[in-house]
């Protein structure tokens, strides 16, 4: 009896496993999935599991501009970790491309529940709904998340002197809108990014 | 009065956020360090930042099978993080490269007082002593990140039939040496790894 116990629980133990192995396979596919944003050197387009690995390090350091009080790190950081995952379905859509907007939050719930549901369903909860909370923005994890989400890329085109901007006509009003809400958590950063934007204008790296 | 000491904490915040900056812009290299490792598909070589993503996300799913009691999953994540950022001055050490060993850690020192050095100086000093941490393996954390790290490169040589391992004319007992230290801290991830070893020699991707 207390063998077909332990039998049962390996059987259970070893498809969790089993199901985390194919999840951890399958998300693989993100390092395919290419941004509009190019590489600070220029050489190339950036991915989206660069991109994710990058935010999520500047998540770490940015941390004291975040003046909502008592912030959980480990959140913004799982947050951050898995929010472009459902991009493996549903494509990487442009900041500024309206008509990609129209059904994006549909086809990308419908890969959450896809590549999220390859996981344990205890798991597989709890990763669907940190991508929420993420798309929600309602939480102060989730507005920090989604402000270092957003400087990342204006950082990036900055640098690349507006290259990503130019090859698809982007004004400074359409950026400047796109970071309105960073001054609600990270104020310092969202007047920092306003410099930027600015500073590209004067440049001509971004169209006024 | 008032007034100069309000411009002097602007002067210091804007250089804090200023070496931040210049920190995140140096880190967007490591998107060019390339690893032995292909990608699931076998398309490409894998780079740092990838690899980097993909662990952190493994670190976050597998954390229940860490046997050691209280593992601080913040501290893991941040760990890995950052634990190949050094690589961008002292590039990837192929794991099976004795000579490259032999001054490895002298070289990812130096990088590492170089990059972190970029920051804030409390910001460097928490980073590097977070490097050491997962170097010296002596905590919970590093021995967790440093096994979830050994088994990512595993998964990936096999589910490219051994493209590494036998482009390096690596053999399964080298394989088993790297991974023991796995057995301390996730012991059901050692088992699993040593299966895929086993499975690995039987179809022919490992020499025996």
């Amino acid at each position: 009896m207390i063998f077909i116990q332990r039998e049962r629980l390996l059987v259970n133990e070893s498809n969790r496993l089993h199901r985390q192995i194919e999840f951890i396979r399958e998300i693989d596919k993100l390092k395919h999935v290419l941004r509009q944003s190019l590489l600070m050197d220029a050489s190339r387009q950036e991915n989206d599991a660069e991109h994710t690995w990058h935010i999520a390090m500047m998540g770490m350091i940015m941390l004291e501009h975040a003046v909502e009080p008592g912030l959980d790190l480990k959140v913004v950081l799982k947050m951050l970790l898995i929010h472009d995952i459902v991009e493996i379905d549903a494509g990487d859509t442009f900041a500024y491309d309206e008509s990609g907007h129209v059904d994006k939050f549909q086809r990308e719930q419908l890969a959450a529940n896809r590549i999220f549901g390859l996981l344990p369903d205890d798991q597989r909860d709890e990763l669907i709904s940190l991508w929420l909370e993420f798309e929600a923005g309602d939480t102060m994890e989730s507005r920090y998340a989604a402000s270092i989400d957003r400087l990342q890329p204006l950082l990036h085109n900055y640098y690349t002197s507006g290259a990503a901007w130019q090859r698809h006509g982007v004004r400074s009003s359409q950026v400047l809108a796109r970071i309105t809400k960073m001054a609600i958590s990270v104020p310092a950063l969202y007047d920092y990014a306003v410099w930027l934007v600015g500073d590209a204008v004067a440049k001509g790296y971004l169209a006024e």
